[in-house]
Parts: C-alpha cells; sequence; structure tokens
C-alpha cells in the first residue's frame, strides 16, 4: 500500500489542505476560508473537518493509507513540540497545535513555521533533493527565506532566526517596515521591483514599459524584464539595478551558510534563466568560495503555488 | 587524576603550544616560530615536538594526564576528518593533519578552523558557556566569526561558510580585498577604525586626538573612544559613525541566527561597556525579535590573545 501525506497550508485567508504522494504531487486538495478572528478551537476543527473531507473524498482512511498531517504555519514555531508560540495575524499565543490535532485525528502531526515548509519541499523532493544544506529565498510581497543545516530545518535559537530580508544591505538605505533602513527585501522582494519599474515609468513617459503595461497599477514582476527583452533602455536599468541588489544579498547569503543548493522561489523566480544566468556572473565574481571546486550551486524552485501545502506534507517524509 | 588537553594554535608566524585545563585556564604554554615556507612534515613533527616538550616539562604523559591535542589552523578545515583541504599561508592542499599527528603522539587529535576555534573556547568555558547556539565576531585585522548551532561548529556545507566579515552592509561602498564592495569588515573591523580614526585626524588639527596620539602611525583601536571620553568632537564622530555599522552588522546576525549568545572578540572589544551599551540601545531598536521574551544576548568574549590555545584545547571537552 502506497503511503500518502496530508499537507495544510494555513493563512490568514484560507486553510488549503491537500493529500501529497511522497515525491510532493498533490493527489487531490480542497480550501476553506479561514473566516478570522476565531477561537483557536475553531480553527482547529476546521483543520481536522478538512483532512478527514480530503481523504473521504479520495476514499483514504487516516491511520491507513495517511499516517502524518503537516502544518505550515504563520508565527514564532518550535518545530520539536509542535507549539506556535506566537501567531500576529491569528491572535494566538502558546497554541498547542500539534497535541490538539493528534488527538482530533488520531495521526502523528507535525508542525513547521510557513516560511520554513518550501525548503523542506525542495529538500525532499525539489531541486535540493537529497541536500543537506540548503536555502531558499522567495521573491514575492518580502523577501522570505526557509533554511536547512545538516538536513534539519534552522530557525534559531528561538525559532525567529533567518530572518534574510531584514538583513541590512545598503546601510541608511531605503526604510523598511522592521524599523532598519537599508533590507535586502526592500530592494528584491516582487514588490521592490514593481515598485521601482513605476518610478521608472513616471520618470520616462516614451518608455515601452509604457506599451506592454500601459495601466500603471497593472505593473508586476514581469514587466521590466519583459520590456527590457525589448530592448527598452529604461527598463533594462530597473532589471539591472534589481539583480545588483539581488546578487549582493544572494552573495551574502552564500558567504555566510554556503549552502549546497540556493534556491530561488516567489513570483520573480518566473524568469527562470534571465535570472540566473546574470546572478552566476555576479556570484563567479564575488561568492568569497569562488576558487574552491565545492561551491553553492543556485536554482529556480522547484514547487511554485502549492509549496505551502507539499512542503508541510512532506515534513512526513524528512 | 585530572585531565588536562593540549592546544595548538598554528600560524604563519609562531606555533605556539599551551596545557589547559578543562576551565580553559592555561596550566603552561612554549611557542616556536614556524618559519615558513616549509614541507608538512616539518610542520607535523614541529607541533608533536612542542607537544611532547611541554609536557615534559610539566612533568606529564601524553596518554595519561593528557588524552587529546587540539589544533586551530588557517585554511579550509573539515573538522571530521581532520583534513585541511587547503591552507593558502601554508601552501598545503588535503593535508591529513589528524591523521599525521594521531601517529607522530599516540593519542586523540582534533582539528578546527582558527577562526571557529574562539567560539569553542566561549561555548565550553566562556561566556557561553553551555549554550548550543552562539556566534563570536573577532574585531580585529578583519572581522573572523565562528558559529555554533545545536551545538556544533557550523561553517557551511563546503567548510567555508559564515564569512560574515564579508557580507556587504553598504552596497556599493568601500571596496574590499575579496572583490566585493561594502563588506562588514572595511567598517568595523579594528583596522577600518584606525584608519577612519586617521582620516579624521589629518581633517582636524585642532582635535584632541592629536594630543593623545601625537605620532599618528601609532593609532590604535583606544585612541578615537579616548579622545571621544575626554570629550572631542571629532572622535565622537568617528566612534559614532564606527558604533553604526557595527551595530547594523550585528544585527544582521543577530536577525540571520538568533543565537543565545553573540559575543565580541578582538581588539575592539576591549572597550567593554562602552561597546556593549550603546550596540544594546541599537539592538533594542532593530532586533526582529526584539517583542520576545526570548532574544540574543551580547557580551564581550572571556578569551582574549590566547584564545587559540585555549579554544583548540578545549575540542577536547566538547
Amino acid at each position: 500500500m502506497e503511503k500518502y501525506y496530508i499537507g495544510v497550508d494555513l493563512g490568514g485567508t484560507n486553510i488549503a489542505v491537500g493529500i501529497v504522494d511522497k515525491d510532493g504531487v498533490i493527489i487531490y486538495k480542497k480550501s476553506t476560508p479561514t473566516n478570522l478572528p476565531q477561537p483557536e478551537e475553531v480553527i482547529e476543527n476546521k483543520i481536522a473537518d478538512l483532512c478527514r473531507e480530503v481523504c473521504a473524498d479520495k476514499g483514504m482512511t487516516l491511520g491507513k493509507e495517511i499516517d502524518f498531517v503537516g502544518v505550515g504555519t504563520p508565527g514564532i514555531v518550535n518545530n520539536q513540540t509542535g507549539v506556535v508560540a506566537f501567531n500576529a495575524n491569528f491572535g494566538y499565543e502558546n497554541w498547542h497545535l500539534k497535541d490538539k490535532l493528534e488527538s482530533l485525528l488520531g495521526v502523528q502531526v507535525g508542525v513547521e513555521n510557513d516560511a520554513n515548509v518550501a525548503i523542506v519541499a525542495e529538500v525532499v523532493a525539489g531541486c535540493a533533493k537529497g541536500c543537506s544544506d540548503a536555502v531558499i529565498l522567495t521573491l514575492g510581497t518580502g523577501v522570505g527565506a526557509g533554511v536547512v543545516i545538516g538536513g534539519k530545518v534552522f530557525s534559531g535559537s528561538n525559532q525567529s532566526g533567518t530572518e534574510i530580508g531584514h538583513m541590512v544591505i545598503d546601510a541608511g538605505g531605503r526604510p523598511c517596515n522592521c524599523g532598519r533602513r537599508g533590507c535586502f527585501e526592500k530592494y528584491a522582494a516582487a514588490t521592490a521591483l514593481v515598485y521601482d519599474t513605476k518610478i521608472a515609468m513616471q520618470n520616462e513617459p516614451d518608455s515601452l514599459l509604457w506599451q506592454i503595461c500601459p495601466d500603471i497599477d497593472k505593473v508586476n514582476a514581469k514587466t521590466a524584464f519583459d520590456a527590457r527583452d525589448m530592448g527598452d533602455e529604461t527598463a533594462r536599468k530597473v532589471v539591472d539595478t534589481y539583480m545588483e541588489y539581488l546578487a549582493c544579498g544572494i552573495i551574502n547569503v552564500i558567504n555566510i551558510f554556503q549552502p549546497q543548493i540556493l534556491c530561488l522561489g516567489g513570483g520573480v523566480s518566473n524568469q527562470q534563466e534571465s535570472l540566473l544566468k546574470p546572478l552566476q556572473e555576479y556570484i563567479d565574481r564575488e561568492d568569497y568560495a569562488r576558487n574552491l571546486s565545492d561551491r553553492a550551486e543556485i536554482k529556480i524552485a522547484t514547487f511554485r503555488n502549492d509549496a505551502g501545502i507539499i512542503g508541510a506534507a512532506l515534513i512526513g517524509v524528512k
């Protein structure tokens, strides 16, 4: 009998639950609105109900084909005890999520921070498969990071580390919500690229950027790359500046962690080779270990939108 | 019978060997010039001879009171196999130092990178005693770093990580020998503080800095702090700017590693409280985990000039 795993992506808007095989393929998934605010018990029961529902829909039984449920949740998570020390969005403190779900579902439950499940997915079944040391940077609204060291998720002694998006790379630079200036994510997040593209458009009414995206409110992380590929000089500058800062932060991460694989996820990573190629050139020039044979490799993350469900499920394989 | 440990600090200029107790106290030490260049065998024999010599001088016997010899060496070290993959200063590759010394000395030998032994000393017997997660930053010629995660020295998958001195904090800033611009150590090393002090003196002939240090070639990491404490405005600016950049890099390290203890060593750390107090204010404002009860603490490293010998010896306790 082949074993499957349930992955739960607990978000502020939706709770998404999927049945996943050992290779990270989603067999079936379903979601329900989170409808915050809610007391803890309501969320626990929503998760448990949805787990039972996907099993019933696929004719599977908890404890039989499926003996593990993994949850990716926002907040400060102790992945050993499965206790969520603090979850600001939900308003919970000291939430014994693992224990609660185990008693509701009768199978083993694992809980991990939602930023960390993405690297679990990559290490178990994605572009870093089999690696003991890997890092993912997710270039989205901010820059999220997940780190695996010696085969284990690393998140610092208080489960609040690897805030790589809040590593300052330009002292005194752009103000960040975290209270610092010059944080990596203010330059390298998809949001930052969109912001820079819009500023460039406002300054250059003749740029091809306006042809690609006549409605400035619809600019996305792809706009500047597309206009650059059409030969637009304004877009080229936007992309070059973005790449320079992105490379700066990535090389910091390599110099600090020297992972086997550093993978890139999030909206910007859809650029694939046109992202990797110039980054590799920067890395070849600046990686402190550039003269060694044993060097960190950069890749595009395998898992995309469903990385949350898949990574949470694959905690059970790890 | 109390057990002792031998620590070997293998430097390009001198080889220093000491007998150390389990609390990190040096009982006896001796050194000999390295006299590079030398073939590997000569260095191995010099180390072994000096180990036998310190034992004989103190009436101790290898294999009896002393059953461990630890070596801190420059280069890329695999601390499991004790092989030095590459040591640029000595010109060695794939040097099986642990095996060679074990056959020469007949006791267990441990080998670690010289930047890492300092954190071993602090975790075993110093300011981070008993910590499973700790970081040391050594503010000297450059910024050296040692990291312990989960009780083990962490140095990346290729033993070349934790180059925290080569984390860019000011993109496009001061050029560094490593090929990047804006590296942390170009602002936070003792060397950087000395450089900034000299520049300020050249620009301000009336500064008290000249009274404290009439010979500009004798400026050290203490000069600016001393003049600042006497009320000199030029020195105050030098110290404030230095502290700002130092705090920037330290908070990056905290946001990434969230260690239990981050300790500061090297020349600048002699400033003790006048270093820690302003740093703590920066950290209280900018640490991403500043609202948690469980936070990283900063301290001055316990072990000073002999940290190399002590840390190498204490690999045997760890």
